[in-house]
């Protein structure tokens, strides 16, 4: 992948989203397919009433509130979002984020995962 | 670091702000001294007319401009930015970002970047 050693700049509409289980939906913005070597950048946008997977894996997330509130389920506990939290699930966590108004987030992935998400 | 098992959810506000060369302002959101095994999470901002650090390293960044206006410098290439645009930006290649409006965005490097940077 020569061309990614040039890097570059995209604009959010240009990348095809896909819906997940829960109904959350997501656009997989920076992957191994860009060249990106450790680590994958998704944007995921929630509905209000709907959620992300309820899940546990072996790989860990990082996640930032963009926009909307709404709560995180994180082993037993539920916390608060909203603009400006940031949450770090390590791996092997049960985890599952349910939107109260309509969320926007960036949730971070090793490129192993994306791997195994996307099917490469 | 046991207690990073459980994840966390924490406030933009909790995390210490520091300034970068250039004029932008850093926080460290998400390290290896949370547990993070892969990847460090950071939140820059940048007033308008200042910038980011003019410079190339071996690490990657992926960033997603949260707000405000400017430009990207990659290599010799200059490309505008605005909220909802993302930049790749491979390893040893040199850029900064200034901002012409104040400017928000994460922007996400290896752990070894973060340990590197923070002296660890």
């Amino acid at each position: 992948m020569a061309e990614s050693l040039k890097g570059f700049v995209k604009n959010l509409e240009e990348i095809e989203e896909m819906e997940m289980d829960g109904g959350a939906r997501i656009r997989w913005l920076i992957t191994h397919r860009d060249g990106a070597p450790t680590f994958s950048m998704r944007y995921i946008t929630i509905e209000k009433g709907k959620e992300t997977p309820a899940h546990a894996h072996d790989y860990e997330h990082e996640i930032f509130i963009i926009k909307g509130k709404g709560e995180v389920t994180l082993g037993n506990e539920k916390k608060e979002l909203k603009e400006g939290k940031f949450i770090f699930i390590p791996g092997n966590l049960f985890h599952k984020i349910h939107a109260n108004e309509d969320m926007a987030m960036i949730c971070v992935v090793p490129i192993k995962a994306a791997k195994l998400l996307l099917g490469d």
